[in-house]
């Protein structure tokens, strides 16, 4: 059982467990392959001191022994007169695969986002290769509103294309 | 006759000049429209603390009286195995409008990109209502990636869409 809840300060460690390895393999996000568990916090878990206002960061725990299997950032894609629009990432520890964990996680910040006022949520960096994610996300209502060609290196396939995927809420 | 160069503290003024009724106009950036020259000066000039290492901006200023009339600034889109991509924002004096300061000023950035090593440039967010500046993109080689759809709401136009430009280098 999942239990989802804002991420708290003593959450990183159990955050950076899921994050290093993504960072280090390079094939789904635009971060430094080498970056320190320093730059991945202010990444992922930045304190309040010039850090985006509006990022909520969730953590999905295993209900009981409260391990964090799974973490979200939502926050406003843009700032403005486009600030309407959410933007989200999510982290999936790698032995929680395939057990829907995603799934559910991403179901739960859709209703975050709503209820915090967004009427939509944007992504603007989807890995082409990455077809479970593109899977996922066409499977919870959001369409590719175009992909820009070779955009990412990535380590085994080449030059692929990030994807924008948008639904409304 | 204009000139470009890298921007110098001194710039600021000019560039605020040219910032401010752009950004309380709202009708082209996702800033919010009462933005103080504070905030102003932390979105386009920055300092070096916490500001994106890739970052360059440019001022485009009137041969002999050194008056700043455009601004520019370029970095990479993303970062990791996509900061191969370029991003620039620009900026031109109303009053300076129609006389190929936008588009001068663009031939300058892409050249600089180029001398970078960037291979491509990306916009992320063109106000769809901005037809001015999308012609002026087509113009220069980009292509429509995408339009996120109501994305910005145009202060009269209401929600309208933004597109996600781009070209390669």
């Amino acid at each position: 059982m999942l239990r989802f809840r804002e991420a708290a300060p003593d959450d990183w460690p159990g955050i950076w467990a899921i994050m290093k390895p993504v960072a280090r393999a390079g094939e789904t996000y635009c971060w430094d392959t080498s970056i320190d568990e320093t730059a991945g916090r202010q990444e992922w878990l930045p304190g309040t001191s010039g850090s985006d206002p509006t990022l909520v960061v969730f953590v999905a725990v295993e209900a009981g022994t409260d391990r964090v299997v799974g973490t979200a950032q939502l926050h406003a894609n843009r700032g403005g007169n486009g600030a309407h629009v959410s933007n989200a990432s999510f982290l999936v520890a790698a032995d929680a695969g395939g057990r829907g964990v995603g799934r559910a996680l991403a179901g739960h910040v859709l209703d975050e986002a709503r209820a915090a006022g967004y009427t939509a949520m944007q992504f603007n960096a989807v890995v082409e290769t990455n077809e479970r994610a593109v899977a996922l996300w066409i499977s919870l209502g959001f369409s590719i509103i175009g992909t820009v060609p070779g955009a990412f290196v990535h380590p085994s396939a080449g030059p692929t294309g990030l994807h924008i995927m948008h639904r409304f809420l």
